[in-house]
């Protein structure tokens, strides 16, 4: 099924007290080597035909004013997966 | 920085009531052509080095066994981000 995969992640100067609360347990786990955990959003709009460009453009217009929060968020990638 | 992103959703038998209310809203905004919306998870692993095949592993490893329910989520994705 064709989609658009909309990426959103909370701010890299904001706190994310979920990535950090996993953070700490990975690094408990043995898994030091991993220094942050930042846990965002992976929204997945389905289509029935591949989407077009304006469709694509159209998304990422509404990924930034709907999908995430500007202040506190950022939309860090939007895709088509055929 | 070098990263690993774990992406997460739900599972496709499973309601997903978020993004059903968000498709909703978006059809109602006039974009009809988007059949459904799921949302998931995308979670960021910070290394300080780039991560090794078996260190991608272990991550695939507790990406499934930790990081996500497999009752009721699919890992979708497990990336080295350099």
């Amino acid at each position: 099924m064709p989609k658009i995969i909309v990426e959103v992640m909370p701010k890299a100067d904001l706190l994310d007290p979920q990535g950090k609360a996993v953070a700490n347990s990975l690094n408990r786990k043995g898994h030091t080597e991993i220094t942050a955990v930042r846990i965002g959003k992976r929204i997945e709009l389905h289509y029935d035909e591949t989407p077009t460009e304006a469709q694509l453009e159209e998304a990422k217009a509404f990924a930034a004013d709907f999908l995430s929060n500007g202040v506190i968020e950022d939309v860090v990638a939007v895709t088509v997966e055929a």
